[in-house]
């Protein structure tokens, strides 16, 4: 860890000279005082001191019998402070892996600030290996690992520098807005919070989408926030029932311009020692996207690109195996591998062709995966039933060759493509598991934009068309024509973020016409305007042209520290039940209570 | 105002060429594009155009018919884009009121962005003479006027400055902890916050409180976040549902560490144009407090100290008037406001009386108030019942002259005193309503020190001691030896920080001693440990010694901005009731709702 040449001044204000990370040979002969805990101590002689900055070797003299009785027998893991001399450590005896390895602290006195019992649950050193509940019922334990610690002080670090960035080098202004609002319609399930007035409850927002766009209608043109976002979507593995986003917003701006700030924005907070990244970041349609990676957050770090094989499908025997005229928008796609047969065993195969069929309409899905052989032949289940010029012509197409893995997927390509998309990862994925270099060694940012303003009713009797986004996305204004008479063509003028595959960030530009904004969430989405009837009347008020744009902050974090989950970026995260293992959160609540907030509970099966 | 000259990079990235406050004499001949709203037109020739940085005047050349068209009737706070070129104005024609006011902008061509409609509630320039209600429900109207543009962003900028002292100068660590936790014993009221868990609650947290220890206890030794926090009051006329705290904390440190870190932030963010703050801060006991000012909070820019006249009183026959023996503690408290007889009138006495007896044991307590007039004659109720000799004394002792004020008060010491320091504030407010000069033009800082660490239970039937602020403030060292004999005489380590009268923060060393912890929540306080049982198991690991402070900015920025309220420092604060009268928050919720979180609606009388 570099962290502690960053925290110069960490010592004003407090009981020690240094930090256990800061003494080096030009100190020797120094008189110091240290305060952290013990790590590690050795023959009632030797104790390695640890704070959030560094471990210092600590040294009792022999005849100081006073220091050795107060820590004989100490627990590891207790608070002690020490006053010594720094020297450099006898020859040979250095530790290059400490950044203080070269000297150590001859001891005039300890204090024991504060005594550990001696049977903690896991050390901290092991923590990481610790299952997650255990891990987080004693998360203080575990902050004190340098891996948390360094997580936790670069998410201080790039949020100050974004800070430095919006407000110092362009002007923006950081406003709190309120999370006690009412209900947003059309979005993530939102926690309530009831109040004294019966009946009455409080919502907690999903993000602060109307108040900044408020604020564009107030003046406030170059608005930001790290702001608290709350959605109770059951805890999935990334998400948390509490999440942060850097949420901005600007008046008399363009897409492009949003665009060029935020380029600008993660290069001035990338770490150095990551590497630059390249800016302007590509643009990709959503069309493309899906086209070429089957999911709206391509991972463009490797290739392996989906290929429409249909028209090659539609002229052989595979139309009438698996395109019957009952499958509407019939579709064949199939990605190369190369050199990998050997690498995907019969289970890996299994699982992978299984685990494409459970998220979709799998009764209508079909996906082989062949393994190339020496002229054109295919190892596969579908071998027997497929004429030889039938694999000719898209092993050709494709470009296989003896070797080569082809995953091939047959059925309506509404399906299809998203599974293609998830087959795709996954291979890879397994690939990379076994050793394969798939992925590039960058940060691959990518913006997607052009996506449909509105998608078709979830509801299977045809309900009214529901948001891409949400009912604030202004359309492309080419296609503006279309609102009326073909809303599912609307382009909207909103861009995603990706990065790596994930995606990091959305925005767009917004409606700021108030019968646009009326048209679409009355005619098109059909929502009820009274919940959103404030933002009607402020948009006819005189409201700027505006847009912005919000980043995931904990998944960009977790991408940053390259860690499994956003877990490990959040000081006090929830499991994935949403509680905290930590104080048993959430309780029960007093019958007191319950009165002051005019509720009852509803034991629903 | 001078705002502009700070946001220098406000252009970029925005389709504009400068703002609106920018133009000066020196930029006569460029072209310019700006954009904003139509605060003003006159003769279809002249429009003001205004955004948050300023206005500048556009001017319609004769010639330009098209632009004539467009801003022909075009409603005020319509929004629009100008092309054109600056000019100096004509010979006469400067405005020195304006920054722009040596210039004007010949169009060449207008754009209307956004119409507005012509019959607005209130003008933006009228907004902070319109009632709270209907400011509040078009708060984004009011956001444009330059008083809430200004409080807003110095509100900005001062965080700003408080995260670059703490994270660049000091090496702090902005961390955010949870706001969805469990309920803290002993504190405000929380919102209570329904879960898919039937019968299961998350608290909205009142503060970081606990987090912010185990982060000590976690190895993060230099804490600090801007945290918004939760508190279920009822709104009074300073609190909201939701406010902000500037968090702090620090391991190896001390009380006198804290208050200087705390000196050294407020002095690096204070705004220059308000002159420096005398570092350090004057500190006072909380005893010395309340004996001399009747409050913990002192308000030092006048002095008309509370004047303890017991023993006078005492010997003299008041005591049998007022002091029967079945008032236990007897006190006579006096105050003197010089050469103000003439400027309380009866109407305005008996108000002061009146609000006096309002919140206390009103049966027990009286008040006089005396005009003094030659030769100690007192003009008062009390007159016709008092020796001229005992008029004598006290008039003597309290120095009192002719033509001076003097408020009595006679009663229980425990209820007299604070009720003196509210009579001491409101006859203060009184004389300079009426142009009486009595307070400094100072910002008067004050630490209050050595409260009582514990108080009396407020049940009637003496129930368990409450404490004076929370349960993890460290009792002083060299008291802790009474924690078991005589709670009530031990002193905490706690400091409130007091500006203006005003309480704008408060802190202490806590208790980092898990049996010393454990005996004053069990033992004295006899609260269940089950709720903070997460907090002792940490002290049990290695807890360093640590203390800390929150600052409540909402307060802090009302007193720089000179607001009458905190409400004006708030982008959309909540009314008094909190209710949010934009869009009407709280509100009810879906059967759907109820079921999912598993509660009733129950109707309480």
């Amino acid at each position: 860890t570099r962290l502690s040449s960053r925290f110069t001044h960490a010592n004003s204000f407090a009981l020690r000279s240094h930090t256990c990370g800061e003494l080096r040979k030009s100190d020797v002969g120094r008189k110091v005082k240290l305060s952290g805990w013990v790590q590690f101590q050795r023959l009632n002689k030797f104790v390695l001191l640890r704070d959030a900055y560094g471990v210092t070797q600590l040294v009792v003299p022999d005849e100081k019998l006073d220091i050795l009785n107060k820590i004989r027998n100490i627990p590891l893991e207790s608070v002690i402070s020490a006053d010594g001399k720094v020297a450099a450590r006898p020859p040979g005896q250095d530790n290059p892996k400490q950044l203080t390895g070269e000297v150590e602290v001859i001891l005039d006195d300890i204090e024991v600030l504060s005594s550990s019992i001696s049977n903690l649950p896991f050390t901290v050193q092991e923590s990481p290996k610790v299952k997650e509940s255990l891990r987080l019922e004693y998360r203080y334990l575990q902050l004190r690992h340098e891996s948390l610690q360094r997580n936790i002080r670069l998410r201080s670090e790039i949020v100050m520098k974004m800070r430095e960035f919006l407000v110092r080098v362009h002007g923006f202004v950081d406003i709190e807005t309120p999370t006690l609002f009412r209900r947003t319609p059309g979005g993530a399930q939102e926690f309530v919070v009831p109040t004294r007035t019966s009946g009455k409850f409080y919502s907690l927002v999903q993000s602060p989408q109307q108040f900044k766009q408020l604020l564009m209608v107030g003046g406030f043109d170059r608005y930001f926030q790290i702001a608290r976002c709350y959605r109770d979507e059951g805890t999935k593995a990334n998400r948390q029932p509490e999440f942060t986003q850097v949420d901005i917003e600007m008046s008399f701006t363009t897409k492009e311009n949003i665009q060029r700030l935020i380029e600008g924005l993660l290069n001035h907070v990338w770490p150095e020692d990551m590497g630059r990244i390249p800016i302007p970041f590509p643009e990709m349609t959503y069309k493309d996207a899906m086209k070429n990676y089957g999911v709206d957050k391509p991972d463009t770090r490797f290739d392996n690109l989906l290929q429409d094989v249909t028209e090659l499908a539609k002229a052989s025997e595979i139309f009438r195996l698996f395109g019957s005229s009952e499958i509407a928008n019939f579709a064949a796609i199939a990605m190369v591998f190369k050199s990998s047969a050997a690498l995907v065993s019969k289970s890996a195969e299994e699982s992978l062709l299984e685990s494409a069929k459970m998220t979709t309409d799998k009764t209508k899905l079909s996906f082989v995966l062949i393994r190339m052989q020496d002229g054109n032949k295919w190892k596969s289940s579908l071998t027997k039933k497929l004429t030889q010029e039938t694999m000719n012509s898209i092993g050709d197409r494709l470009g296989a060759s003896a070797g080569d893995v082809i995953l091939l997927g047959l059925g309506p390509r509404e399906s299809l493509v998203p599974s293609m998309g998830k087959m795709r990862l996954e291979l890879a994925n397994h690939l990379e598991t076994l050793g394969v270099k798939l992925r590039s060694n960058t940060n691959n940012f990518l913006w997607v934009v052009d996506f449909p303003l509105f998608l078709p009713s979830e509801e299977l009797d045809g309900g009214p068309l529901q948001s891409a986004h949400h009912p604030f996305t202004a359309p492309r204004p080419e296609d503006e024509h279309l609102l009326r008479s073909s809303p599912l063509d609307v382009r909207g003028l909103h861009y995603d973020l990706v990065l790596n595959g994930s995606e990091i960030g959305g925005g767009s530009i917004r409606i700021h016409q108030s019968d646009v904004q009326e048209f679409v969430l009355k005619e098109i989405l059909q929502e009820d305007p009274i919940n959103l009837l404030h933002l009607l009347k402020a948009l006819r008020c005189g409201a700027p042209p505006h847009g912005g744009i919000a980043l995931g902050l904990d998944r960009l974090m977790s991408i940053i520290c390259e860690t499994k989950s956003i877990r490990d970026v959040i000081a006090f995260p929830k499991s994935l039940d949403g509680k905290d293992p930590m104080s048993g959160a959430p309780t029960s609540i007093s019958e007191k209570e319950k009165k002051m907030y005019h509720i009852g509970v509803v034991q629903n099966k």
